[in-house]
């Protein structure tokens, strides 16, 4: 029987709950987004004692179900003031899952005028909170080799590194790689590491000693379910095999990852350049998926067995997908950083005006051992080069600046880790890309008009996994594009955001989307796992939208209305070439979203 | 008869229109929020094209009504996102009110890469938009200087400094010194300086040539009312004569200005100290009212007529109160800053635990020239105490981190002057003292309830001046000091609001609040005077309820709900010494403030 547990870091005591009747079904964001929904006060200061933050496993996680390891944060955000979920890979989901945690509710806080730092031990049936001092005020690298030192048993870890512990607003929680000591799988946005941090927490450890796989209650059902999942998968182009029968490559995730987007946006026209001024990059090529392959290669067949650079590198146990990579040192072949991802090469790379691979990996690792998201830090650099602080393209001055997030007491340190929309206000920018406080992905929303509905109007701020519309407004559905260009897409959005909300809930990664929507028998092999687990029929739609009306819920209790659901002045008023179009959508399509939810 | 200048700063044209219907008795503050709220769409950017300034001299503006020349500046804020309305005395308010400018509406932008300058010129029946580079980039009493010398007629100047030009969202609108160089009158609260400098325009330049003083409907009723205003205002202990029969000093205002309250409210344990940690300041009585009035007398006594030091110095033609002064240096008796309020002494030095009259006279003349709102320079400079980045105490850093605000591409002096919400989530504090963005003044809300009441509904964001309830919960009416602790003070709060949206929109300086509110014949006098001015019996309370109606509208479609009208949630957990008092008013006390509105 799954359980919650249940912290209070006002005396660091814990126990252990039942999980009542009306969670029965919630697991990952339906469980966090129901408990911060019912629990958390939506007026109260995000990074003060009232605010809870939630940790919750996806349903499927420890399961065979193919790449459905994910784990949930929830919170209230300190950078969008509303609520708050964010997912990622790595090894904790697998861990929770294993030990029976449902969830993990964090409440309360140390007083104000405390100076130590703890950590959570998580086991199989017990709970250690213990003062780690030593944990705080480290890199991010460091502080997980400790961890493995100290917890020889490969356990989940969680947490948030200097930026979270100082409360800036572009902290993520950062999760270990399965098998190194690289700290990034990033439930990175909303500045959940900086709650976290308010708590005075460093890190979360799963250790999964006696843990078990967790038992569906329909097994033949749930086999047969897995199995015709993954085979979509395998077949799929997008997330398929390393190879094809002739031996050609194909398979883009497993060859380049999600950068194999970067040449495919840049191509069409679509994304952002030099700070939302432009949709094509000339520098694309150098830093695209394509590039990261090739010095993969070039590293391999240079120091053989000594190389540690990789593509179709799985983020955690049971992902078929692989889509994750480590970025080797050209020089070396050692690990640069891992993964390198399309949002952070975007963010760090395009959006910068930089074309080297070099410098978007060095500020990756750098946001890495910081504990920010990468995204956020992207934009705010954006903000320093627009303020005519440093300059765009110069990759050398962006990696010192960010690097000034080390100092306690630098203030430029302290901006750059701070979000898009502080620094970009502080600095007099009136093109801020943010809604909600959150600043926007990789993808503009002027040629793309429906992912800029999805940034609109999710709960989340701006968010392109929230509601992935590019998977049929760019890559198409069964064939077909939706044109990206119509500006009727609330119905389209809203679907994405509804199914994207169940798959992070049940655990599955969103890029199983592709194989689902092109192969029935993977979406149907998907209801199958999830159904017979909990030995009930749930509707995908319906609970992803029950998950969604808790969201919205909060967010109106805490001061959200239509005036939030609104991109930025700037993208109705200026042309983005080449294409040389604005964002034409409604404020009626708009709020047509979830008109009466 | 009046008209309106409407500018489009598009194409720098502009256009007389005669005064609709509508707004046949609206002026000041009621003339402004009526523009922004029927012309403004209020969600579009506050830096942007979209945005409108206005400026309206209040209804008895350039009459010999005491008191009554006080200029609005409305506009919707960057600094709070809702609309805005600041004022202040000076010149330009008594040129405009002569030249029969009932008000100027500001509209559209340069395109964004104009390089360019402008500055108006507004004279009788005229108006030229001209460029003037040389006046961007330099300090404002050099600035007041050049312009006092391009145009020898002792203009009303009002304007942005380099804050402004630089969008940032602490820059007031600077007025002119009615006889000085001393860039002294703000209308300083919610960015309007950076409103200003969106629009590219440095200064509004209103030459008196040909101006005429306005007649009132009714000449003899109106001369009766301000007569009774007078006598009213001179008889006062607050706002009265600088002698009693016996030769005793009396008349709080004229002999230690606005900063009389500094003792007062230390002394009542109110006066916010150290960042809102402590209501009582040891060092008050050294930066006091008492203190400047010591250094005024002891440079008079050395320097004789070259000492530039007073008070009693009116801040506007026709002012009888006088509660303005001139710091002098106390080495040469030469002028150091006008004027020294209260706000300020405490923003800079009680705020900051700077107990150096010097340091705070130094910090508010940079905050002058930079054209800084000094409330929220103090309260931004509280943030980099708070965060450790400089020392509570510390003078000389202090004035350093101000002056970082002079370098274009310092990050130090964007964030200085940027506010303290932005500064203060950029370093990671979690008590900023702001509502609705905007900084608290100098009255902490925990001991004294009726004014945390006005800082949390009005739309203004938190301001003294928007419902100043210290007059019956500090210093008394007729005698009777409503009780400060009390929780029950909607009622007391709005009817403060709808009085002084009256007096803003008349053009009466609030402070003539003491005298209307204790003697009846001043107050019958005062509402003789609008009325025989306009020919037509107005309601105090139903117009200055008309004018919050407006701005409370404007606020709701800008996305403003019920959790905006709330204090930080510190004010509320943390206890204020030396009464150890949080603020206890409900939020239900609170939303009965506006009820229906």
């Amino acid at each position: 029987m799954s359980k919650i547990l249940r912290i209070n870091m006002d005396d660091q005591s814990h126990k252990w709950e039942s999980v009542p009747k009306e969670y029965e079904t919630l697991a990952g964001r339906a469980f966090t987004s129901a408990v911060v929904n019912k629990e958390v006060e939506p007026t109260c200061h995000p990074l003060r004692e009232f605010n809870k933050i939630v940790i919750s496993p996806g349903l499927l996680a420890g399961t065979p179900a193919p790449s459905s390891g994910r784990l949930s944060i929830g919170a209230k955000s300190p950078l969008t003031g509303g609520i708050k979920e964010a997912n990622a890979g790595g090894l904790t989901g697998n861990r929770l899952g294993r030990l029976g945690v449902r969830g993990i509710i964090i409440e309360g806080a140390p007083p104000t005028d405390t100076k130590d730092w703890f950590s959570i031990v998580v086991g199989k049936d017990s709970c250690k909170i213990v003062k780690t001092n030593n944990y705080a005020g480290i890199g991010l690298y460091e502080l997980i080799g400790k961890i493995w030192k100290d917890y020889p048993v490969k356990p989940g870890i969680i947490g948030c590194g200097i930026t979270g512990q100082r409360l800036m607003k572009c902290a993520g929680v950062f999760g270990n790689n399965p098998e190194n000591t690289d700290p990034g799988r990033y439930a990175g946005r909303g500045g959940l590491g900086a709650v976290l941090g308010s708590k005075r927490i460093v890190a979360v450890i799963s250790d999964p000693t006696g843990g078990a796989i967790p038992t569906p209650k329909d097994k033949a059902r749930f086999d047969k379910g897995r199995t015709a999942l993954r085979e979509a998968l395998q077949k799929h182009a997008v997330t398929g095999t390393l190879n094809d029968d002739e031996g050609n490559p194909y398979g883009g995730l497993k060859n380049y990852g999600t950068n194999i987007l970067l040449n495919i946006l840049s191509e069409g026209g679509a994304l952002p350049t030099k700070g939302f001024s432009s949709g094509r990059f000339s520098g694309a090529a150098k830093i695209s998926g394509e590039a990261v392959h090739e010095l993969v290669d070039k590293t391999k067949a240079k120091f053989g067995d000594a190389a540690e650079g990789r593509y179709a590198h799985a983020c955690h146990p049971g992902c078929v997908m692989s889509c994750s990579n480590v970025v080797p040192y050209e020089k070396t072949g050692k690990a640069h950083v891992s993964p390198l991802e399309y949002e952070t090469v975007w963010a760090l790379g395009a959006n910068l005006n930089i074309d080297s691979l070099y410098d978007v990996a060095e500020m990756n690792r750098i946001c890495n051992d910081l504990g920010l998201d990468t995204i956020e830090a992207g934009n705010t650099l954006a903000m320093f080069m627009e303020g005519g602080i440093i300059k765009y393209g110069d990759g050398a001055a962006a990696i010192e600046t960010l690097k000034e997030a080390y100092k306690p007491n630098s203030v430029i340190g302290k901006i750059v880790a701070s979000g898009t929309q502080s620094a970009g206000e502080a600095f007099g920018i009136t093109r801020i890309p943010v809604v909600k406080g959150q600043a926007l992905p990789a993808y503009d929303p002027r040629p793309i008009r429906g992912i800029g509905v999805t940034y609109a109007t999710t709960p989340m701020g701006a968010d392109h996994t929230a509601g992935y519309t590019i998977a049929a407004e760019v890559l198409g559905i069964k064939g077909t594009v939706t044109d990206p260009r119509d500006v009727k897409k609330a119905d389209l959005s809203r679907t994405f955001q509804a199914t994207t909300a169940y798959l992070d809930a049940v655990g599955y990664c969103i890029f199983i989307a592709f194989a689902i929507l092109d192969i029935d028998a993977g979406f149907n092999g998907m209801v199958d796992t999830v159904n017979a687990f909990l030995g009930k029929e749930i509707d995908v739609g319906e609970y992803g939208m029950a998950i969604l009306k808790n969201e919205r819920d909060f967010n109106k209790r805490a001061g959200f209305t239509a005036a939030d659901d609104r991109l930025p002045e700037f993208f109705k008023t200026e042309t983005l070439p080449p294409h040389n179009v604005t964002f034409d959508v409604t404020d009626e399509e708009l709020d047509a979203v979830f008109k009466g939810v």
